[in-house]
Parts: structure tokens; sequence; C-alpha cells
């Protein structure tokens, strides 16, 4: 389960320099004849965006690439024209290590802002990692290690699916913290592969709709780091009908990147720092998906809802409050509120209820929030934690 | 200092019995000869808006009200129907008591949602609150103590104004809470009086332009109660030349309508739940007004900003980072980033500084934030507070 179980993918992740402990902190990923290959990305939509997704974004243009690498321990965001030429270095060195061009390096980075990037470890650490590179899912387990930065435990996801014609194809994926899950160190980061055929604009598409549903409704603490990035890489060895963004494959194609990004999601929420409940809020019934996603969002993002979860209180008037306040149209004396199957709130009033049963659901560790809006047929859902004493201690501080 | 230091205002503050330990919940304010005076308000933009709330507006309509009804321990909120006729009762027997029409009273109600109003130790209180009725500071006190919920310090605020033709008249004001400062007790609500004469019209045009830069500017958790209200009554025994939209006097009455909201709302701030710091974000050079205000708020409602002042963390990279996502126009490499004068980031990358001042300057208890966009004229400032262990005890759960 990783980025090297799709065939014709190396990975290699090693310890350059940059983290003072010495944990691993640079990651390569590179197709295995080095050849460039449809790929696309997603990226922050945050306007302070870090030096390496403007990298990436340029190196992306044409819809190909030929390997990603990747530092942990450093953002290099908010770091000006010296960090550009950084990520441009990062870039260039990764192409002469391992013989391909420098526009067809993609380059990320996660850890903390405003500090310059420690160019000359990564520059001696590159040739390492490119002589490291191998097929194998050890190599692709230290790949998704040394992007960590305060996550617990790597993050990886493999799905298969078969095109109209009979052909399988593979998507693996590796990823890092969740949108600011992890926030001293910042950002969330992923990057797939899969030896599916697909034209860079049904990649793209694909990607974007991927993301969409599963990293982008995810919710930790409402912050969207400079250094997001999502990336994929095709190398269309599994030699299926080329993918279009019309054809009849770029459903499956769509759903089986998905399927590895809701799993790489659900791991970020599980492993996200300080929390003790893992919650989905489902809202259906809006008037649109629009609406629907707001109102769902809102309630994810809320302090006081989180606030609430940690306390283990099903104090639906919160619940309540912040549909109201979220900007999403509906009618508050319409609205159904009910926690893990538990309806506490009928037509956005007091429903009698199992008190019992009610404390029980709250002690879970899963916690799902529906609510009816009963205005129309929009529905969304959004993963989010609780806000603890341990994400307060884990962000209070950088040192 | 308080709604009672205006000529021609009575107040009265009673213990009902809405809260269980026997706490005054039940204030009044009322005109000294019960009769109807220009007044105005400006509510919660909450959709799920409690019964008290659309009561009040609809009794606002003619622009004209004699009295204030205020409960707290019970926000008559998400309780439908019922709730609307518990809060018209309210006026009801408000009317009756003091001798006015049940239209010219005005009802506010704060503490937990979706749980029925007592009515009947309600509906016994108003007589005691009318008996009491008196213009003296003590009476003033007593109404400003009944509205509280979990705040520790009643919020009392004056303000003196003299009209062009050399008129005094003179603003009072009591509050409670902040936008869901007390957020398990919900709403911040703040009535106000004055002698100024002043049209309905120009009442409400000020009003809303004093709570704009006042209650508005200030976040706690981000969060818009159901219940929010503030209320102006200006019953024109100063004779100064009528006050109206238009002309000459109308500065002065936003002026001083202010200074009254700007003291409370920094009480509140004072007094939020577990704060250990007094936050101000100020944002200056921004493309637009509105481009300020979107900026300063992105910054004020970020939970690892919040969390950052908290472990007196200077690390601007939070800064740059809810800057960029806020939607706000800016260029990052613009910006300059200043803790309590001590600018971190200039032109958007780290800028060197005395370690030594910044480390002091973060132990304070008043922080300002200050971000230079310089991409135009717009500014604003919203005031805030730390994120703390504090704040989740108080939240977590709701008894």
């Amino acid at each position: 389960v990783s980025v090297t179980a799709v065939p014709g993918f190396d990975a290699a992740g090693v310890a350059c320099g940059i983290k003072p402990n010495g944990d691993p902190d640079l990651a390569l990923l590179a197709t295995h004849d080095r050849r460039p290959v449809a790929a696309a990305g997603v990226f922050t939509t945050n306007l302070a965006t870090a030096a390496p997704v403007q990298i990436s974004r340029a190196h992306l243009r044409d819809g190909h690439a030929a390997a990603v690498i990747v530092n942990s321990g450093n953002a290099n965001a908010a770091t000006g024209e010296p960090g550009r030429a950084n990520a441009r270095t990062m870039c260039e060195r990764t192409g002469a290590a391992i013989g391909c061009a420098t526009t067809d390096v993609l380059v990320c980075s996660t850890g903390l802002i405003g500090i310059p990037l420690p160019i000359d470890v990564i520059a001696a650490g590159i040739p390492k990692a490119a002589t490291g590179l191998a097929a194998s899912p050890a190599a692709g387990d230290a790949a998704a290690t040394a992007m960590l930065t305060t996550d617990t435990v790597t993050k990886q996801a493999t799905a298969v699916a078969e095109t109209t014609d009979g052909t399988r194809y593979t998507v693996g994926g590796m990823a890092k913290g969740a949108a600011m899950l992890a926030p001293a160190m910042a950002t969330m980061l992923a990057v797939l592969t899969t030896d599916a055929a697909a034209t860079p604009a049904a990649l793209h598409d694909a990607l974007d709709r991927a993301v969409r549903e599963t990293f982008n409704a995810l919710i930790v603490d409402g912050c969207t780091s400079t250094n997001d990035t999502v990336l994929v890489l095709a190398n269309g060895s599994a030699t299926n009908p080329t993918i279009d963004t019309t054809g009849p494959g770029f459903h499956a194609l769509v759903e089986t990147l998905s399927e590895v990004c809701d799993t790489l999601a659900h791991a970020m929420a599980t492993d996200a720092e300080g929390a003790t409940k893992l919650a989905r809020i489902v809202v259906r019934g809006a008037r649109s998906g629009d609406d629907a996603r707001r109102a769902a969002r809102a309630v994810a993002a809320s302090q006081l809802v989180q606030c609430s979860l940690y306390g283990a209180d099903p104090y639906w008037g919160r619940i309540l409050s912040e549909l109201g306040a979220s900007g999403a149209h509906l009618d508050p004396e319409r609205v159904d509120i009910a926690y893990n199957g538990i309806t506490v709130a009928r037509a956005g009033v007091a429903a009698p209820h199992d008190e019992d049963a009610l404390e029980q659901a709250m002690g879970e560790r899963d916690i799902e929030i529906a609510c009816d809006l009963h205005d129309g047929m929009g529905h969304a859902q959004v993963r989010f934690t609780d806000l603890t004493h341990a994400y307060i201690d884990e962000n209070r501080g950088t040192s």
C-alpha cells in the first residue's frame, strides 16, 4: 500500500539534516524510466503561496512530470525571491541526479513558515535520495516517512480500478498532515501515482473532483495552509484506452482517486493533533449543494461545536446556531438534528429522546451529526475533530 | 455610569427564579413617564433568530418604544411558536405592569438555547421589577446585574455630547457577554439610553454605524449568537434640535454612541471567558475598507493565531497565512507585520529585530498586531482574545 505499489514508480526517503533530530526529511518519487508522464496538481487557495507551490504550478503547465521532491522541516513559505530560487534549485538538482529536465520535477515543502530553506543540506541530500530510489514497498514507506512533520504515523493507500475494456489500473498515494492539522508545522501534502493512461486534462479534472469531497471536506482548525498540495503522476503503463474528460473511463478515474484520497483524509483525521473525537457532519435537504457545503463547513469549523464534542455534550442549540449563521439558506423551524442516529431536535425545537442512549452515543469516539434542512435536495458532509487541551498545547508554541 | 445616568429613564433588576441559584435574572428599563420615545435596534444576522429578537423587531417597526424587558438564564431560542408567544407575553405583562402598550415594549433573552422559557416565573417577576423601577445609580446597577450570565462583572458606560447649538446630551449603556463570548449561555446584549432628540431613522443609522466598529469588531470565538441585540431609546429631554440623518448633529450622535459601545465592547473582551490576552489586529494599507475588515477578521478568528497568543509565540507565519487565506486582496510580498510595534516581517519575509524586546512584548497582556498590506488606503481593526485551556473548560459542557 504505497506509491510504489503502482508499476513503474520508484521512491526513496532519507534524512538530509533539515530536522535537527536527524529524522528523515527528504522524499523523492520518480518514474522508473525517469521520463515525464501525465501529471496534475491541486494547490492551496491561500494567496500567500509558498515558493514550492509557485514553482510546481509553473512546472505543471505542460501537464507532465517525471519526479516529485518533498522536504519536511521547513515550509519555504514567506521566503520571497530567494525562496523561489531555492525551490528551483531543488528541482534542478533532482533533475541532474536522476536524469530529467528541471521543469519535469515538482517540489513540495512542509514545516515552519518564514525561515530560509537550508538549501545546502538539501542539495547534498538529493543525490543520496536518488541513489536510494527503488520500487520496493520499503522504499515507498521511506518516502511516506520522510514527508511527515508532527504526524505520528505514515499515511498510505492504494485502490484498483477496471476500465470498460477490462484493463485494470492501480492508484497509490502517500500523505502527511491535514489542512493545518499540524499547524506549527503547517500543511497537508499528498502525492499519488497511477499506471492508468489519461490525458493531463482528465487527470487534473478527476483529481480536482476527488480532492473536493475528501481532503477539502476535512476540517481540523479551519485554517488553509500556504503549502497545501496534492499531486498525481499517471504513467499509462496499464495500457488502458487513454482516459479523457468526456470518455466512459473518466468517472472510474474520479472514483478511484477519490477512494485513495478518502483513505488518506481519514488517516489524517485519525492522527489529528490532540483530537479525542472523529466527527462527521452530514447536511441533507439543503436548497443546493453549495448551501449544504456552507452549512456543513460552518458546523465543522465552530470552536463551540468542537468544544462540545470534547465534553461529549449533545448541546444541539450550538449546531442550530451555527447552521443559522452559516450563510446557507434555511428555515430554522424545519431543521432536524441527530447525534449518532438519535434525534434531539425536530422542526427546530427540542425532541424527546432516550437520555441514556444519547449519553452513551456521545461517549463514542466516532460521532455523526446529521442535519436535515427539509429545504431541497442538496447534501454534503465534512469530517472534523474536537478542540482539546492537547490541541492548544501542540499549537501554542512553535519551539 | 449607567442607563439611569440619563435623565428620564428608570431601571430595575430582580431575581424571578429562572436561574436555579437565585441570582438576579430579570432586568427592566422604562421611560420615566412610561411614554414611547424614539428607539432603534441592531440584531443578530443569524437566521435562527431567537423569539425575543423576532418580537422586538416587530415592535420596533414604528421606531418607538417605552420599555425593555430582559431575562437571563434562558435564551428562548429554538423554541418555535410557543417561544414567540412567551416573548409576546413578556411584553404584554410588562406593558400592563408599567402602563404602556404591549407593542411599545422590547424584549431580550440570554441563556441556553432550545429550552422552553419558564414564562410563569417571569410573569410573576415582572410586577416586582416594575415596582422597583427607579432612576438611581443603584437601580441602574441592579438592571445591569440582572442581564449577566457567565460574566464576572457588570458592563456599563456613559458619554456626553454637545450639539451645535450648545445643548448637551448623555448616552448611557449596559451590556452583557460578547458575541458568543460566554457561549454556553450565548449572546451579547446591550441596552442604551439617551436624552438626545433624534428621529428614529437617525437613531437607527447612528446605532448601526456605532455597532459596526465596536461590538461587530470584537471576536472571541467567531460565533454569531441567535440572540445578539443592541437597543437604544432616545427620549429627547435634552431638547436639542432633533437630529436627523442629514443634519449637522448626526456625526456627533454616531461618535457618542460609538464611545459608549466601545467602552462596553472593551469591557466584554476584558471579561472574556478564560482569556489571558487582550489582542487587537490592525490592518492598514488594504485595497478597500472591506478588504481590511476581511483580513482583520480572519486573523482574529484564527484558532492558530489565538493559540500562538496564549503561548506568547510571535510566529508571524500564521498571521501571513491567515491574511493570505482571508479572501482579501493582497500581495503577500508587500506585507509588513509588527507585534506591539516591533516589526517581525517586512515585504513578506522575516525582518531582523531585537529578540529580547520581542519576547518581553509578547509577555504583555495587551498585544497589538499591526499589518500593513501596502496596497491602498483601507484600514480596519478587530479586538480578540487568546484560546486557552480555560476557554475549553468553560465551553465543553453546558451543565
